[in-house]
């Protein structure tokens, strides 16, 4: 199965911006991407890079700055069946994406935090994605409303997408790639502040 | 094998008193209290809430106000193995609990986030706990360090605990027992509000 990997080249990680400037969060989110490419070869999948600008990357990859959502809608309707794997899903190991990628259903998704859908796949070449607001809700409804099998995976790895400050703590606590190396080698470690854990450099 | 359940029924769920007032609060901890247990009932093992003050409750109770660590720490130590589910695990799934229960190891950890133990499974008598700062990563070292076995399980539903106010809107999303109802009944819904989803009343 294809396994579409869509990446923002262009202003990558930008809620990063208040601990990385934008080197540092080019470099940590391709750190991030190679991960992530990294464990969906290792279920044998073959993943493709969707970019908004070209880029280095020891992956197929296909150059495309149209938003998310017709993006993927035209993948989906050419290549169905797809899966969608977010980026900065650092903790991403084979097992849970073997696990999403065989687990049956028209569309699959693994929930992220906040009501995000970090990883789909869509065997209906049919359904239509929305990845604004709550879209795990939408997208259950969107398949629920189309008479189509939807399922889920339940994974804190694939919950764990990397957007702001605090979600550097899971990649170094849970973390075992070059991301989190990555981010060692920048310095940050987990520090107790007040009985609260954080990423501190 | 036993599963401890140590609840607060002193001053349950404070970080939400943003949003619930005490009474309110008390009403969503036991909901999600009751969601847990029938969650560990349907696996069957058996649950027994260990909580700061009497309560009515339809399972074993201990009432016991010391601090989770020493509480924990003699549980382990007279009753292992013995499980420890927190009580606000309002996604919690009978297939969760069973994949933590069942997975092999001395020491069995469901993470939550931001480095916290949600679950755990404890079959070595001489192990202790440390439910403050960044439990799971030093739960992790305690066991290498004292030759245990250690291993996880990879649960979103057992990584969401519920404590502050964004919290509920994973319940709402997620959620389909009582807590969630208590939730729509208190007249929560999810709303997308600048593009992000919250639940709000």
């Amino acid at each position: 199965m294809r396994v579409l990997v869509p990446f923002d080249a262009t202003d990558p990680k930008s809620r990063l911006a208040p601990v990385l400037d934008p080197d540092e969060r080019r470099a940590f989110a391709t750190a991030m991407l190679e991960d992530v490419l990294a464990a969906i070869r290792e279920t044998g999948h073959d993943p493709l890079v969707a970019s908004t600008e070209p880029i280095e990357v020891d992956a197929s990859l296909r150059v495309d700055d149209r938003p998310l959502d017709p993006l993927i809608d035209d993948a989906i309707e050419g290549e169905a069946p797809l899966a969608v794997v977010m980026a900065d899903l650092a903790l991403a190991t084979p097992a849970a994406l073997e696990d999403l990628f065989e687990t049956a259903g028209d569309v699959v998704a693994a929930p992220g935090r906040q009501a995000g859908t970090n990883a789909l796949v869509v065997r209906d070449g049919s359904f239509r994605v929305d990845y604004h607001g709550a879209s795990f809700r939408d997208h259950r409804e969107r398949a629920n409303n189309e008479g189509l099998d939807f399922a889920t995976v339940d994974s804190f790895r694939l919950s764990t997408d990397v957007d702001d400050p605090r979600d550097l703590l899971e990649v170094l606590v849970h973390g075992s790639g070059r991301a989190t190396a990555w981010l060692r080698e920048a310095g940050f470690a987990v520090a107790v502040i007040d009985g609260e854990p954080r990423a501190r450099r």
